[in-house]
């Protein structure tokens, strides 16, 4: 038996600094999950994502590429685009004075064009003065952006995503990138990112504030996490057909998966942002944005196949199960966030043993931010 | 004849590094009057208060006691009341983790309580995990609280309050412990506390902005501050019955004044943040409650005996009377206020002849803060 | 042919140390244009005016003169006026304590005045406790003030205002002076005072969003700014009547302008809030009041000769045709604000060649603060 351990200190989730160095060290350094990608299917078609301090533009090519960029003018610096989300044709025009990009970022059009010159008085480089790009890659059906000029290796967030289950092919066969979006939920919680962090990292408030998660994973009672005890998931109640919110029967299990996997639940936390929870027949994903200290944006996606969403069957029996779940715990964070300013937390609370592993997330902030904090 | 004194200087009252100097060595270093007693008079009844920059809240156990802790589960630090206030039976319960502690602060359950053990294997002791307590005297009919960890002798107070009046017992003949809350006005003022103090100590203004107060106490026309006559009061016209706003007769003087006292007003001062104003049928009891730089929430009791109460007689005419002087008041602190940032009020304003005494507030308050700002 | 001059960097336009720098060193130490003159005709009347971080009070005395004050009463520094305007009998009374001022800053009147002495036990010196006087110098007809202890020579405002038209009697042949005001609106916008100054300097913008203004002036669809031919001025279309929005024609020519200043449009920058807009028959007076680092109040009077006005002849036709372009002006302004912080506009964007004379604006900024950011 061990000692409680102690949480990160009171300042941690309400100082303007953390949190201006978390912008800069974490949301502005990793990779940042954006998109989903099948909502920028066509063409022309963008969407405007808060990244860090950034807003990023995303936006498919004409040549059916997606790629990223400042959502800033080169010109005099007015935003691109000011709607969250829209179509263009086959080039972002900045209303203020026209300066025209092609869907890759070139600059393709200015009114005088022709007059703007370097120093040397050649005609200026055209990627040069286009749009400033900002590293995308897909995986999972998602785009992920880092702002970095010098990004990690994707395969950390790989990594760091499969180890939880032990086996880096057990999450592809959910096949989560073939999979369609059913539902989506954007909450907008008034805590810091990291009160939602560790809520899902830890079931020991289970018992106390999600009766009905706890009716189908029965396991989750005892307050011990599923993510500490790796790749085994939480076995469904023995009186429960499907992951809903009554424990009824819910679609046919996706196509990949083994026995193993089937009546299980799985989840999985991808830093700094993501949570993937895996059940037979659906994803939940989670993203995340961070707005302020004591700010938070989550959406929140259910992912069935293109069959269920095609055929337009109801879906709400699930929905309604996590959405509840995501309900409850947000109440918890924002119920915690105003108490982080007491001189009661000022050197943190306490970790018992089933939470011990969230001291590993908090070395992890500890040391991202070792050289600015 | 002197010379006019320098006020404080505006900084005093906008700087955010004054208020959180004054947070840290005045409202959280001092007693601070936080309830009127009999509003908790019930076993598990539970208010939450700010004091300085905690949620503190006042419970009353099962014993009869009233206590006070800060409002913040020992674990994970979430707030245990989100209500102002309320009723439990016998314990107070973090909905977060279930973490539940007795009136009295004790940790008394908790999911897994058996794995929590100290370094040594022990089991952990349930008062070092209880509830933060918070020291509370009760005075007046009021619970005053303290936050240092080494509060300072109450009978600071209680000599502060009847240095006053020149003689310990003239206040406690009015019995105000022992008196009934006959009505209660709760105002939002944008302004920084001291104004508001400092309105209250001086009587210059009172022929310009309290006709009603002025018909009622002639003397105060004369714009000389009563509470620099130590203990004589001012008197009432000859022509007023009572202090109401219309100078009709009010109700019986208080079992305990003596004759001295009949038919005269005494207004004292009680630093940080009360006011006690004294008639002979009724105490009008201030209490502030700054919140920021330029806002102070300030609740006024109006308080009569049991008898008048109980029979449910019109407490109206007296009520009128100190609403009207408080709302007077306080829209001459809230037009002062935004001036206070000018630079012609960079090194102050002049306090004339009869309000020298405000001068005696101002070397506190930096005195208070010499060692921070 | 030379290369693109870059602007200002992103933190000109957000950092909240470089708006107090230019609140200390510009808006407050510069003559700053307030009011029209004729707003405050008659004796008694008084308006308020946010000039950097005052509140400054400028009333028309008994003898006809217009003064400036700090809107602050010497005594507890309450503010004398709350209202925007107003109109008073003979004096400034504060309402707190009832200290009273005359009309050119005297205090002439307080309770108990008589006990109010300096340190030798003389009275009072009337005037030093009189309201802080503010520099005012009146000119086209508009009342300009200036909060410093040693204002710079008028002659710099009138010097920059007429270099523009390469003559000093150009603008004086409009008699600004005496012209009415026939319409006035105030813009909230949501923009730096510098977008909106460099936006006004520079017509590279205008073939994008001026349809109605490049339909009068057909020049500006060239891109060219009109500011940088000093004392040319830009030329009516062929077609056009008058400078209405639909071309149509306006009212006689002023009667002091010459045939060269007929069908033209002058635009002048006064620094730091001034645009003087110059037309045949009227004059567009724009005058900013910067009230936060991302929030700039603009108040635009258009004036006519007092026949227009006082024979209420229908002036909504060349008022259209700027409101408009001022809506569309702010509307771009706004939408460049938010992106100052991207890290794409840390080391600022790029002028034109049509926009290079910017620069020196730019320059100007930097010169005037260069002692404090």
């Amino acid at each position: 038996m061990t000692a409680l351990l102690a949480t990160l200190g009171g300042r941690y989730y309400t100082g303007a600094d953390v949190f201006a160095a978390e912008q800069e060290h974490i949301f502005e350094n990793m990779w940042f999950c954006a998109v989903r990608s099948s909502d920028l299917a066509l063409p022309g078609k963008f969407k405007k994502v808060q990244v860090g301090r950034e807003s990023v533009l995303l936006v498919r090519g004409r040549d059916g590429l997606l790629r990223a960029f400042l959502n800033v003018c080169r010109h005099r610096g007015a935003q691109l685009c000011t709607e969250s989300e829209g179509e263009v044709k086959r080039t972002l025009r900045c209303p203020y004075h026209s300066w025209t990009y092609a869907l890759d970022g070139k600059l393709v059009a200015a009114p005088n064009i022709g007059t703007l010159t370097d120093g040397a008085g050649a005609p200026i480089d055209r990627y040069a003065y286009g749009l400033v790009p900002v590293a995308l890659t897909e995986w999972l059906g998602y785009a992920w952006v880092c702002l970095s000029d010098t990004p990690p290796p994707f395969d950390d967030v790989i990594g760091e995503a499969t180890r939880t289950l032990g086996d880096a092919d057990t999450i592809n066969r959910y096949g989560i990138g073939g999979l369609d979006v059913g539902h989506r939920v954007v909450y907008d919680v008034a805590a810091n990112w990291k009160l939602i962090v560790e809520n899902f990292m830890e079931c020991y408030h289970c018992s106390s504030i999600h009766p009905e998660l706890v009716g189908v994973l029965p396991e989750f009672a005892r307050g011990v996490a599923a993510q500490a005890n790796v790749g085994l998931g939480a076995e469904f109640g023995t009186e429960v057909a499907g992951f809903t919110v009554d424990g009824a029967a819910g679609f046919d299990r996706l196509p990949g998966i083994t026995d193993d996997q089937d009546r299980r639940y799985y989840a999985i936390t991808v830093k700094p942002t993501v949570f993937i929870n895996l059940v037979p027949d659906h994803v939940i994903f989670h993203r995340m944005f961070p707005m302020s200290v004591d700010r938070t944006i989550v959406e929140c996606d259910w992912l069935y196949t293109g069959d269920v969403v095609a055929s337009e069957r109801d879906v709400s029996a699930s929905v309604e199960l996590f959405h509840r779940v995501n309900l409850q715990d947000f109440d918890a964070c924002e119920r915690t966030q105003p108490a982080m300013s007491s001189r009661a937390y000022r050197d943190g609370g306490v970790l018992v043993p089933a939470e011990h592993h969230l001291a590993e997330f908090h070395h992890w902030v500890v040391s991202r931010l070792a050289t600015s904090v």
